[in-house]
């Protein structure tokens, strides 16, 4: 009646378990193509180089006249110099007239530079009558032109492959006119919550019933990495019921997540299944909580059984999964082992000794105060500001010690 | 022709009628409702109360035996208690039988606590032979039950309004089985380009024509901040079009952003169209990049010219728009004003006198390296790590110097 754990695994080699079948079956970086105006925060899949030069063509920062500037070299105030005005280049329009010694052309921000004119003299410097300007500054050549390819040249690397498109990486590829950018394919994670007293929010609880929490809270921690959540809803936990819906998950998505059917009980089979239909290799973690975590494949799919309390669920996912889903998403500050802040503890903690633990805590003006709460309660969590970590050999931390503090807030 | 500046703010002044601005039209906190799988990264716009006791009933985080915990006291390995089985109460199962002296329940992880039983027994310590249970161990009373209402109580408060919905606060809010989630609405902002050289991305450049880039970037940096980007295009800068497209800009959002045709030069409307329609608070921050920034507002709703160059247009909404909309939508940690690294300039760096200057940096080994590019470089600006603020009082900034970098990068 009652199953065995397999060899419960030291957080170390449980780390080094799940981040090699990560890295087998989660780093084929597929590319998909999006339009530009949806690639915000998409991870480019290629290098990118300029196709051409950008600017396309010399062209102007300011109002005002293209000149030859030895022309100018000469005017003053006192005596300005009279050019000849040859026409009005706005910016979208390609000049005409090739400016010569004597002649200028009225110009505006960001126009092209007529042939001939080496400089531009600001409209503030001039005074134009009829067809004659006068310029009253003397100007040197190469003033306020943006020079053709001086902000990045046609074969220059633009972007490298794996970077975050951020807004400034987003105008850059606009600058190049690029539409259909080449990005890393999100993971897709399915999520599968098990466990009979379940039911969807939006039903009415019965006896002995409570609402599903673990596919709330797991698709959203699974967007904050990045990663696309798939959510399959609440499952029977036995045996057809769960390897059928295993069986679908594996064609849609790269990661399966389940929840619940975890612990060494009665009525636990997600083991058995990934056992018939793949290989276990991970079955219980020396940490609490989250001990009964399983971890799997099944071909080239990886599974994860997370407990099905929602604090454990959720602690695992946190400490473990994000930072490998974060790493491929390139959201790389954006995991819980990046946020930590260190504090004294406000009251001594007694640990559950012989395994690693992660304690909820709240932060209140600069003083850590643990929240005594079983791994079921998630609205405790929901009310914490991180956890601490004690390691396995620990029975007790005093008061006044100074705790590393791992921030849940991760925005 | 040329018309004049309104008087030049200084960046203190510039950012108290901003913020002033934004607090009198854009903090209204509409309410919207969202399903609890849609409010991922949202903010809660009500205080939300418990409905329910979580847990809804006592239940067990074991798989074991319901007891009278006085039956087994003395219990042990060479005597055990024998007791009479009662049922099996799976997760999910309302028990049907009271638990009175001489019997207990099978019970599995999750199920509800039977009448009579105050206690669990984990399945380890037994032994089961037809209908009787042999308990090796003595249980307190209260093992391994949580009991009804003890994460929280019905009528407690669970999440405060104004809160960002991250995973945590999500599974606490399924816990309720709340499905229809109160979140504050997003902004809207209508991003406009104008300029006479740009063409969308996806068309063929005619000479003097470049590709727009401030509707890109803009849209992605409008996002990274939680707000709602509206792009409608490229308008060209004359009067009539660009009035008609932002007064059907500010039927549909929040604020209304714009780039280009804002210089106090030739072929600038837009502050003549907010003068006409509405009030212009600002024309001209003494900045560099983006000095020819305008603000203004048009009856409730916000308008905010933005340079064309896409430097300049991206700086000044990272560092004084970006702070305003992450606070409306509480990813407070998410602007540029609250990332900071510091390190020695490795090359001295001459600034523009007379303004607070902004200027671009690479970090590389821990050193500093301004970016010598113009304000219209986007390309640049994608390759830099950050900006370095220079006051406008100094002229240059010594080699070796220790410099503040505010950083681009978001995640």
């Amino acid at each position: 009646m009652v199953n065995e754990f397999l060899r419960i695994l030291e957080v170390p080699e449980f780390e080094n378990i799940l981040k090699k079948l990560f890295n087998k079956f989660c780093t084929e970086y597929e590319t998909e193509y999006v339009e530009l105006m949806d690639a915000h925060h998409r991870v480019l899949n290629e290098d990118i180089f300029a196709n051409m030069d950008v600017p396309p063509f010399d062209r102007t920062t300011k109002d005002g006249f293209a000149v030859k500037s030895e022309d100018t070299f000469n005017a003053s105030e006192e005596n300005p110099v009279v050019l000849k005005l040859l026409e009005h280049i706005d910016a979208g329009y390609n000049p005409k007239k090739e400016v010569k010694s004597g002649f200028c052309s009225l110009i505006n921000t960001g126009a092209p530079i007529p042939q001939g004119a080496d400089s531009i003299v600001m409209v503030e410097y001039t005074k134009t009558q009829d067809n004659e300007v006068h310029i009253y500054k003397p100007c040197p050549p190469g003033q306020d032109i943006v020079r053709k390819g001086s902000d990045i040249k046609e074969g220059e690397i633009l972007i490298k492959k794996g970077t975050l498109l951020s807004s400034d990486k987003i105008g850059a590829l606009s600058a190049l006119g690029l539409n259909k950018i080449p990005v890393r394919k999100k993971l897709k994670v399915s999520i599968i919550s098990t466990g009979r007293e379940l039911v969807e929010i939006g039903s009415k609880l019965k006896p002995g019933e409570i609402f599903d929490i673990n596919s709330y809270a797991l698709q959203s921690a699974t967007k904050s990495c990045g990663a696309e959540a798939i959510w399959l809803g609440v499952v029977p936990d036995n045996y057809e019921n769960m390897k059928e819906i295993i069986n679908k998950a594996i064609k849609t998505s790269d990661i399966i997540l389940t929840s619940g059917s975890t612990s060494a009980g009665t009525g636990d089979v997600l083991k058995d299944i990934i056992e018939d239909l793949g290989e276990v290799l991970v079955h219980g973690i020396s940490v609490k909580p989250g001990k009964p975590t399983i971890v799997g494949h099944i071909n080239d799919k990886m599974i994860v059984g997370l407990p099905g309390n929602p604090v454990a669920a959720l602690m695992i996912f946190e400490i473990f999964l994000s930072p490998l889903l974060c790493e491929f998403s390139n959201l790389k500050n954006n995991n819980i082992n990046t946020r930590t802040v260190e504090y004294p503890l406000e009251k001594r903690f007694y640990s559950s000794k012989g395994r690693q633990h992660y304690a909820m805590v709240k932060i209140e003006n600069g003083k850590v105060y643990p929240i005594f709460k079983d791994s079921g309660a998630i609205v405790g969590l929901s009310q914490a500001n991180g956890y601490i970590t004690i390691p396995k050999n620990v029975e007790m931390i005093t008061e006044g010690s100074i705790v590393k503090v791992h921030l849940f807030d991760r925005i």
